[in-house]
Formats: C-alpha cells, sequence, structure tokens
C-alpha cells in the first residue's frame, strides 16, 4: 500500500494511493462517516505504530466504499490536494547515514567508505513535500546539492534491536533528497548546519508499506537534474545494508515510530563532477527509486 | 520565575517554585479548581510560547491561593513529586555548541576554537531529568565523560533572527550535561551516536525566566565529580556569546518554542585530564550555574 499525507480545506489528512489512478482515497472521511471500524488512527504515526493492522485497516475502510454509488465522494483527485510530505514531522531529527556507498565515498575525497557508521542528522523543520518548490537559498550558499537516497520509516520503538530482527521494526521505504549545501557542510565541520536549511530535506511521495518492496537491497535510485541522469545506483551496494543500520543506530539511539533514516547517497552527486556542479534557480530534481516512486522537487 | 515539570500520580505536570522553599505551586491544580484566567496552557511548552504572558499568568494564579486557607493543597513538596526534566520533550533533536571555550578546544586537542560554528545535536529521546540516576553505559562505551553547560531555552519562533533582537527569542536558561561517550565520538567522525546514549542530556533542575538573569553572559559554571571541582568557568568567555549564537543557529534552522540550545562546556572535562579520567558507576556529576541552581545526577 502506497500511503500518502495530504491538506484538504486546510485539515491535514491521509490516505492509500487508488491503484493505477491519480487519486486518493480519504479514509478518515470514510471512517467519520460511517464508522466502519472501532477505532481508526486520526495521524499517520499513529497509524504506523499498529504495524501491518494499519495497512489492514485502510484497506477495509477502502473496500466498504470501492463499490457503492458514493465512492467519488471519498476518492479525491491528486489536483485536489495540497500534497504534504508523507510524515510532515519526525518525532526528532532525520537520522542520516554519511558515505554508505564506495563510489559516492572516493567522490567526496575520501580513499573508502568509513569502517564506523557516520551518522548526523536534519532538523525536522527541513522536511518537505513531493512537487513542492524547494528555496535555492542563495543568499546562505553558493553550493547547493542533492542527493537521492532510499529512505526507511520506522514503526515500532526499540533499543538494541538484533540485526535479525532489524525488519521487524521497519514499517516501509520512501524517497528523501539529502540536499546539502556544501560549503556550509565543510565550514562548520559538524554537518547539522548545512544539512537543516528550510526545504532541504523533501520526503515522498507516499510511504510504501514494507510487504510491497520484496528486496529493499535491490533497488535503483536514480537522480535526474533537468531531464539528464546524474545519479544511477542501487542499494545493493550499500556499505552498511538497512538491517544493520537500524541494529547500529538502536544501540546508541531509541528508534520511534515516524522516525526516518536516510540510508546514504550513490555516487552522482553534484561536488562529484567535473567541475563540481551545483543547483540552480529553475533546476528540477527526479529521485525515483524502484517500487516506490518519482520525488520532483523545482528550485526556485 | 523558577519553573519546574513534574509527575503526580502519573500525569504530567509543570509549575513555579515556591520562593525559599522546597516546593512548587500546582498551578494546573489552581486554574481547573478555581477557574481565575479565561485559559491557561495544559503544556509548558504552550506556555513558553507566550512569552512573559506566561510568567505573568502564573504569578496570578500563584497570588490566588498563596494567602487563602486552602494553600496547603496546591502547595507541593518536592518529596512528593517525581521530577521531570522542565521541558521533557524538545520539538527537535537538542541544539549543542562544539568548543565554544578556548580553553576547552585546546584541551581536546586543538590549537585554537573554530572560527565558525560547531553545531551538532543529540536525540530528544536522550533528555533526563535533575536527580535522575543515569546509565554508565559500560556495554557501550569506555570513556563516558561530563560537559556542564548554561542552556538556553527559545521561547518564540524565528528564522534569520538578527543578532541585536536574539534576546526576545529567548524564554529563559536551565543547566545541561552534555554526556559524552568519547570512544563514539571520535569513532564514528559525526558526533551525533556519541552524544545520544539514553540519559546523556540531564537538563535542569528548573528553566529560568529571563528577567531573573541581568546578565547571562557572566555566570560562572562549575562541575563537581564527587565533590571535587573539575569545571570552574564563565560564560563571559564563550567564543561565540548567546546572541550569536541564536543569530547564526537561525540562519540555518527555524528555531521553535521549547528548543534548548546547550551552549558549549569550558575547560575541566574528563578527557583533558591527566591521565584521562571517565565517569564511573557511583560517580555522582553536579553542574551549578549561578542563579539557576544545580543538576546533579548519579550515575550507575
Amino acid at each position: 500500500m502506497k500511503i500518502l499525507s495530504f491538506k484538504l480545506n486546510g485539515e491535514v489528512k491521509f490516505g492509500p494511493k487508488v491503484k493505477k489512478e491519480e487519486a486518493v482515497w480519504d479514509v478518515l472521511a470514510i471512517q467519520e462517516e460511517l464508522k466502519i471500524l472501532p477505532s481508526f488512527p486520526k495521524q499517520i504515526i499513529d497509524g504506523i505504530t499498529l504495524g501491518f493492522d494499519f495497512v489492514e485497516q485502510t484497506r477495509r475502510l477502502v473496500e466498504a466504499v470501492k463499490n457503492t454509488a458514493e465512492v467519488n465522494q471519498y476518492k479525491l483527485a491528486f489536483s485536489e490536494i495540497e500534497w504534504l510530505s508523507p510524515i510532515p514531522r519526525t518525532p526528532k531529527n532525520i537520522l542520516c547515514i554519511g558515505k554508505n556507498y564506495q563510489d559516492h565515498a572516493k567522490e567526496m575525497g575520501a580513499d573508502a567508505a568509513p569502517v564506523d557508521l557516520v551518522v548526523f542528522t536534519k532538523s525536522s523543520t527541513s522536511i518537505a513535500a513531493d512537487e513542492q518548490v524547494l528555496p535555492i537559498h542563495e543568499e546562505k550558499t553558493n553550493s547547493l546539492d542533492y542527493e537521492g537516497e532510499l529512505a526507511i520509516v520506522i514503526g515500532k520503538k526499540g533499543k538494541d534491536i538484533p540485526k535479525k530482527l532489524a525488519y521487524d521494526y521497519i514499517f516501509g521505504y520512501t524517497i528523501a533528497n539529502d540536499i546539502t549545501a556544501r560549503d556550509l557542510q565543510d565550514r562548520h565541520k559538524q554537518f547539522f548546519l548545512g544539512k537543516s536549511l528550510e526545504g532541504s530535506c523533501p520526503i515522498g511521495p507516499y510511504i510504501v508499506s514494507k510487504d510491497e518492496i520484496t528486496d529493499p537491497q535491490n533497488l535503483t535510485v536514480v537522480t535526474k537534474v533537468n531531464g539528464e541522469v546524474r545519479q544511477n545506483g542501487s542499494t545493493k551496494d550499500m556499505v552498511f545494508p538497512i538491517d544493520e543500520l537500524v541494529a547500529t543506530l538502536s544501540r546508541h539511539v531509541t528508534l520511534e515510530p515516524g522516525d526516518i533514516i536516510l540510508t546514504g547517497t550513490p555516487a552522482g552527486v553534484g561536488k562529484g563532477m567535473n567541475p563540481p556542479t551545483f543547483l540552480k534557480a529553475g533546476d528540477i530534481v527526479k529521485i525515483s527509486i524502484q517500487g516506490i516512486g518519482t520525488l520532483s522537487n523545482r528550485f526556485e
């Protein structure tokens, strides 16, 4: 199931994408009006906490109206809604893995990927949505860069999670652009400031529940800038695979439902080009991951 | 006004310290039962958003019962309550400044303090309370260290805050211990993991509203381990003063009410001793800052 968050008449809502249509089911309205379930979460984060039951409950709500005469009132065309990031606000900062692909570590000037996990965070105020126009921040940086990444959505609270149980704590996957001001990243040593400018963490368009992704460790990650392929990697090339990321992170930090982990970017960022080529106003960055979709943002 | 958070019968509450007594006013109970004000915040974060009005409203609630016969039912002895950190959960990760005192930068092996702000974060799950017994994490680190710091509590949402308006965005001050696993801090390059272990950010005991601190840039910061003075600094020695911290941070990250900024630690941490001396089970660390109080934690 592909779940998205959106705004309708100023209200924050969520629902599953209608299969093969550019539309979303307004499951909160279905439940509110038809009271099909004894209870149903009001917020996506509360839903995620229920694990796969959330997917099942959501399906039941859709089934109840799918073939009725009133079907249309609960099906909202994408053109009617304002898109939000599937998790508009994470419980803590977004957790990010640095240099998790050998070729990217090398293009950034390292001899090899790090032996121990490099973890930094992006402020939760930097989250943006698919299709949102993002600031180029030209008064703050001259080297804004993209990083296309597979993002993990945590579904269950946990610490000291053993590697073999890691997937039990994952609710699903989405796409993120870990936008980085390279000059600020270098100048301030620790990455946080250069990674946290407003709009520097678009996430979306959907959370895909994990049952729909057969092998998250074998997905192509393609980033295009104005149609030109810049990154063309595969999650099979991660230095630290997903189960190890969850295990190591949770050894140090308590993970919570709705936490998002950016798993690192493959080679092909603007800084690694010859000459380095950074984002400019008017650029459109599209990141596509197999089985999830495409995250698209224009800069202005 | 010194404001603290606490638990009473499982409920999270807050209130001002009773002057010259080891007790707190249960202002939520006063308002709920006597309905003195048209409205009053249910959570400390919502109160902080009101700025100095919050202090005034809280005072009015206390004034209403201070000299009545029923005074005792609203005055809770510290022995009756479970202490919480004054902000048990910050809206984003805790914002931390690295090497903001020359002598500390030097004891950490640098030639001088950095020219540009070093900013990292601690997970909001690492927040702990005054008097809380904290884990020594001996299975995860062999070099847990203390860092006594003045902490700023943000009162108003802002970005690109000019230096001269910085204090308008500050609600008050508290004390923090930026507990750090030195081995993890080094090993993982970016500081986040080594700074985010459970219990590694005790904050408290109170938020002191800014009207009570005449000059936040002239406060002694004293850290004692088992009674021995280890750090004895003054906030006048900050490399980047408070107004500059707020201005520079807000240029990169949107600040929000309830955000906490740790302003850096003076010289005298365990890593800087000869030989380096780290925390062990049974140690008691007390950090005292003039005009605020003492934050005390035992390790186990």
